[in-house]
């Protein structure tokens, strides 16, 4: 098993010759016009260490990475009964399919594809203002991360709004399926404010190393999420994490990891490492291109896999 | 931590108090025919050391359990080709589902729903008679467990040959599509003969040491497969292994599995062990509904998770 | 063949003693209010007699019926370049169905289907206020009629507007495919008002014909569209015009017809007469059951198919 | 309106020099040999008079078109129990498709795709061997066209029986659900059969007499099918006939009519005449694009549509 800063400075050389790097996320507008170069990853090691490499301080969205935090917030405010309206099964489909939606009757797959996201938000949502929420959802990032410097990228936020005919079309059909107890422009209003998060690589990694650590800060020790719930978010994480190209990721990469289209991923070795990678260029599925490819070398170099002995 | 002994005798008795047992596979009329009350559960350590419980001794069908084999044997006969005509992705539909191949063009989602298993099936056939390759797979799987006396069932064989039609059609859809090389009834025949091959638990879970150990057989010390091909069969066996109840599996056990129509279960925990659980009730899944429970119980008690620190 | 008049006292007879009226719509909470024991008929003959029975003054909502009058305005409107925002198959799904959208880039298959007549009223909008447009439709429908007193009854639009999350997800769903030009609301907003045209029966029958005309208002010579195009229209009715029922309803009545959540059937006779028919009970597809039934009953006394000699 | 001959010359003619002749379907590969500037129609009118321009005399594979005579005789062996095992709904799906079979347990949308002809072809086996079965399908439209020389094409139905995979799958899937009575090969046997029947333009447009006049033989005055059934089948041709494009074929033509993928259509314009066309080259439904425009142009010419005045 190689060194991790050894390991991490070569995998960030790799990556910096990288010719083919995905295409940007053009869906979203504000997100299009980031800068296709960037690279940056950070590990945050169980025993406290961080490492970093490349633009690993440089804030980006993070997008559908927030979901991981608003489904550690939900199912700490309304415990399992969060599973009574969101499934926990791949769903074989691109993250804003509605298809499935009609088939089963207005309960999303996951918890990570858009529409059991926002699921997840409208929960949320419950006694609270939307400003209210999304303050909540912040503070509870930035206590993860022990960093008040991460903020709301309120442009992306509104290009969302502005654009996001889609999740719209989910929000409302899950309506009238009466799985939203919010109204769609509410709860949506929400959904696309943690979506909107701006993150470094560095504060992404700290923010996950509950995850690595079974459920508690591995930096103050506070007990975030039981350690069953824990393990159970990094499955949700492995199985379904990266849209259509989940099962792909557990192949290739072999622990449990979730993106956003802004290209950011965490990924957390259990028991070692909360890990988080930038890149813009998205594959076919929606992934961090290179994000993905850094991790697959890392991993490998590390011998990071929750599937090896 | 428990102690194994322990932890398996506890598991067999709650198991067998328990009252809702799930409903024996019916649309293979042999397969009805067996006792609901049958429970059988054996664990293979990296040790060397087995335990079991209850009706370990007693042979039952594998059914796609066998697909972990041929998906191994095909691996080293054609090696990553493979995934040209197999995909590595959750399906998001039951296992013997046909729309997913009409949408994917004959390109079954990953090779342990069934049709992705009669495409590696049809890998293993390339070369030989149907009885060939039959014989091949077996005398693996009698390698692997080291143990000749591993049988087909030749009355569960022909009973799926006379009434398969699900799976006829499925593998004369994808010759349509040209993603069969064979005619489908040879494809097929090998593939109902590997499906009735008739296993103890014990004998499954000596089968299964080489994912627990990282590609090598921990009885005789021989590399059955690469690492990283360990590695990756049990993360499609976590993302894929329990048709539509895999993100389940991940979410409540936490370590690879695959289930078979017979009630049998094949499990995996890294650098640990490799179990066996068999229990004829299956739940609304097609999977084991004891041996899906037995294995949560037990993995619980010996905190074995592959997402735990 | 029999004479117009016994036909239709019969059939009213006929219905007035029928048990199983089917259940009226509750989706749109105003249209649950309706009484299901009303029933009428109207028949406006080529030859400009007129004849009724039931319920045939009483104003009911004319709902999806006033897509036929939507899909006539846009054609005239902007003609074939319509063809390129919506098709003309039978959709082989239910009325509110979004899976083909998926499917198929944002298309609907029909005008008639909520999808497509959704497109046909964002045409309508194009260089106009909701309110004109709406203002337009209305005055379309009153020329048709010769009646002013059609009205808009403004509880069903609220009703709709509040509820109708289905509909705000298809119009969404579009736009995030570009084929929609207006804002959703906008474009709903219109669609829900000329959904909630409240005609009598007799109304209804003198609007359509135009349809079993060629073209031209039977009752002043004005030419309404071409007859190619009104031949074209009751084509679209007769494979499309009863949702996932209208190869029933063809091969049952074997007219041309349109029907409505709120009861209604327009129906078409080309060459002899123009039908309207209300029962506020639907069967399964969503599709008067009585209207269908003395639509069927009244076709066959009178020996009127377009698939008989 | 025009005369009949002139007008079939001026089709005729305009068809000749037509550029864009579609593509000849190769799936079939005994059919993929067939030259594509072949074309022929053929007029049979009620009266007794027939008409015909181009190759109306020589034979070509009727496919699909088989299945308006198989239905007729179906109707007529077991009557309207026959739709409880098939649907009168158009399919919104290719003619192959088997996912809506899925999604609806083995039950096919209608008698005119695949899967549906394949079940009213069961039907017909009912106390049969396959060979009688296909002898009295012959047999029964020798009888319809009043000419012997109607001959099986034994080499296409060779072809189809060692490549119709899609079919063999639409059997066996159906038969899964127990919606085939007989083995999957012994329907296929008389399916391929009846659909490799090699008539002329002449000998169709004569077959198809009994549908333009009301279910009685124009020729013999013999009663085939009762008048309402003839009117039902007409139905179903227009609301099911072309596939996927039934809706177009509606819109345009405005006439019953089935299309095969040997490039032959039968159209009925009820009341007046029967009609055959015949050209090779398929358009992207599948449905013969010169045929279909063929029938355009004469319906349009001859004014015959169902739906005008």
């Amino acid at each position: 098993m190689a060194e991790i800063e050894t390991a991490l400075a070569q995998v960030a050389a790799e990556m910096a010759e990288a010719r083919d790097r995905g295409s940007v996320a053009t869906y979203i507008p504000q997100l299009g016009k980031v800068d296709p170069q960037r690279f940056g990853i950070a590990v945050a090691m169980n025993d406290g260490r961080v490492f970093a490499e490349g633009d690993a301080d440089e804030p980006f969205s993070i997008q559908s990475v927030s979901k991981v935090f608003t489904l550690t917030l939900a199912l700490g405010k309304i415990g399992d009964s969060l599973w009574q309206r969101v499934g926990r099964e791949p769903s074989g489909n691109p993250f804003n399919s509605i298809v499935q939606l009609e088939h089963e009757h207005g309960i999303p797959r996951n918890p990570f594809v858009n529409a059991g996201a926002i699921v997840v938000t409208d929960v949320l949502l419950a006694g609270h203002q939307p400003r209210e929420a999304i303050g909540e959802i912040l503070r509870f990032v930035q206590f993860l991360c022990d960093d008040d410097s991460v903020y709301i990228d309120r442009s992306v936020a509104a290009s969302e709004q502005a654009t996001g005919f889609r999740n719209y079309a989910l929000a409302n059909y899950m309506r009238s399926f009466g799985n939203l107890t919010h109204a769609p422009e509410m709860a949506l209003g929400v959904y696309f404010h943690h979506c909107a998060f701006a993150m470094t690589c560095r504060q992404l990694a700290l923010a996950g190393r509950y995850l690595a650590n079974g459920g508690r800060h591995s930096g103050t020790g506070h007990t975030v999420i039981s350690t069953e719930r824990a393990r159970r978010i990094n499955a949700l994480m492995l199985t379904c994490g990266h849209y259509d190209g989940s099962g792909e990721f557990a192949f290739r990469v072999g622990i449990p990891g979730k993106s956003g289209v802004g290209g950011g991923i965490l990924a957390v070795v259990p028991g070692v490492a909360s890990i988080a990678v930038w890149s813009p260029g998205l594959n076919a599925n929606g992934n961090s291109k290179l994000g993905s490819l850094a991790l697959e070398r890392l991993a490998k170099v590390m011998n990071w896999s929750v599937f090896a002995p």
